[in-house]
């Protein structure tokens, strides 16, 4: 199997790798100081780290905000940053943002007593995209976003952008994503969370050593929710390279194992808890926050998601007032932005999105 | 919760709790001596245990076999027997059949030494519809079968039957399930293995007290495979009484505790491993497996089924001879059966099946 093989459920889990990547600035830090998140619980010195491209240009008129998702980096972005792609970096000045506890930003893993593995504070979704406003305010003196873009956990965070920063991006674009987290999702990540629980090495989140039996459990987990049951039908993961099930599912173990378990749990409880109606001013309303959302939206769900179906963002795209809907039509379930013909799809639309206003 | 609450997923695991059961016999147990599995293993004193319904009749015309399904035990089989369903056992002879494994026939955990637990043999859905063969000639003296209808491992047991005995089966009645494991299922049924067995107490499956927390991680894979987003997005857990995704997971989890972990791993195993085409006599040859069956077949997939795409179905029906199609349109993912209005559609059709020859 080549490189590419090796992540195969990157595919299941959602994590692009980066095959040619345009020329980016060094990965940077920006310190948020003493952070209280919304579960009320404070992080000495936290930060966040992100890597841009392009440049800001004379009028900042030109920042895009790429937010990761669950278990990837600031580097998943190579999908759509490119003279080819939809975001030239000629244009662009592309911020692309990692979540808390994804191992690079102020994780359980990075983060010193008494806030360091299980005892790092529950991260929220707007957690996430008030550190990244506040990043773009304090290092760039931006205040107004061209666009947010999001896949998965990062179309969560786009979608909130949205309600807490109305007046803040010209567009939003969510991929493979919803402004909540349905009752499927939840419940599902239950299952995500107890396969890897169930190893006792995990020792609550004490382990000193990885816990190598539940993460592997984890990735089998994934391995099948990732893609559609179509996906495998045709053997699609001969095109990472491996040449059988057993391969493929070991490709995904391997990813997986190089992960932490406590940033893995942490990113879970982020995505299960996420529902822009609790944002502050709506009193749990979600129709009502949805109706708040000034900025154009597209929506692309997969048609064959199993994470977040498309049922979801059909909903969704009924309430917000100024959105687009463009179905993902491909076998590869939530894992679409590694499916090559269904990124060409997502990049023209949201290029001609971009510039249709 | 009342008492079908706590079997929630049943839901999920595809087990239904017998609200109002016919008159049946005893439970029988049926010895098979020595037997030889498939896999070259051989266990002394094997049986299979079977409860029947309604009477013999003088031609023996009237033989309806049930086989069980993953999990599950003969008295799941309620929702096809009574005057008002599809089976009425004034005119059948009703056989219910224990799979092996499934902890009442010979199983790991009621088998002796060397064959014990994780030591018992892999089985096949071969073995099974083998055994009940047995059952029929030695115990009644039957080589011809009105019927024999399935669900989920019961259908992958009914269309073997199909396959093995070409000239025993009139009608065949295929309810979410397949004549083989895709490999979508496979790599699925890794993931419920991994969960499990991640579990340390599990000890390779000789534990001492069970492995509770495996267990529970097994329920909560099954609880959202078991059925469709829709389900949950419509909160129908409540028809059982559960009143939050947390209650639906719980009753999942009790009716785990109730089950033993090797007969939950065993026939995991018998279930991934099942394709007819490696029936002796087809060297593999899938679509020529199919195209030997010599029944009437009627298959019934459901239209959100998770496990067992109705694509699948659809693939098999295209390929067996005689067969119907008949999708079940129903919100409950691989439980179509509990679904109330779905089990009206699956008796009607089954009955009119039945009767239109």
């Amino acid at each position: 199997m080549n490189s590419i093989a090796r992540v195969t459920v990157l595919a299941a889990t959602g994590l692009l790798l980066a095959v040619s990547v345009s020329a980016h600035d060094e990965q940077r830090v920006f310190n948020l100081g003493d952070f209280t998140f919304e579960s009320g619980e404070t992080v000495p010195d936290a930060y966040i780290t992100y890597v841009t491209y392009g440049q800001l240009n004379g009028d900042k008129s030109n920042v895009v905000v790429l937010p990761s998702w669950y278990s990837g980096t600031h580097d998943g972005q190579a999908y759509l940053v490119g003279a080819d792609k939809s975001l030239d970096p000629n244009d662009y000045f592309i911020v692309t943002t990692d979540m808390f506890s994804n191992g690079l930003s102020s994780s359980p893993s990075n983060t010193a007593p008494p806030h360091d593995g299980p005892r790092f504070p529950e991260v929220g979704i707007r957690d996430n995209v008030r550190a990244i406003r506040q990043l773009l305010q304090e290092e760039f003196e931006v205040d107004h976003i061209r666009a947010i873009i999001g896949f998965s956990m990062g179309a969560q965070q786009a979608l909130q952008w949205g309600v807490s920063y109305p007046d803040s991006a010209e567009v939003i674009v969510a991929i493979c994503g919803n402004a909540k987290e349905y009752p499927f999702g939840y419940a599902r990540l239950e299952g995500a969370k107890a396969a890897l629980m169930a190893d006792s090495a995990w020792m609550n989140g004490n382990y000193k050593s990885p816990p190598v039996v539940g993460l592997r459990a984890l990735a089998r987990h994934w391995t099948t929710w990732g893609v559609s049951a179509e996906f495998w039908r045709q053997e699609t993961y001969r095109l990472f390279g491996a040449t059988s099930i057993e391969e493929a599912i070991a490709a995904d173990e391997e990813y997986m194992l190089s992960r932490d378990a406590n940033n893995l749990l942490s990113q879970a409880v982020t995505w299960q808890q996420h529902n822009v109606a609790d944002t502050p001013g709506f009193d749990g309303d979600f129709d009502k926050a949805l109706a708040s959302i000034k900025a154009r939206v597209l929506l692309m769900p997969s048609s064959t998601d199993l994470y977040f179906p498309a049922a979801d963002a059909v909903y969704e795209h009924a309430r917000i007032p100024n959105s687009t809907l463009a179905i993902i039509d491909t076998i590869w379930g939530h894992s679409a932005i590694q499916d090559p013909e269904a990124a060409v799809f997502i990049n023209r639309t949201i290029r001609n999105f971009l510039d249709s206003d």
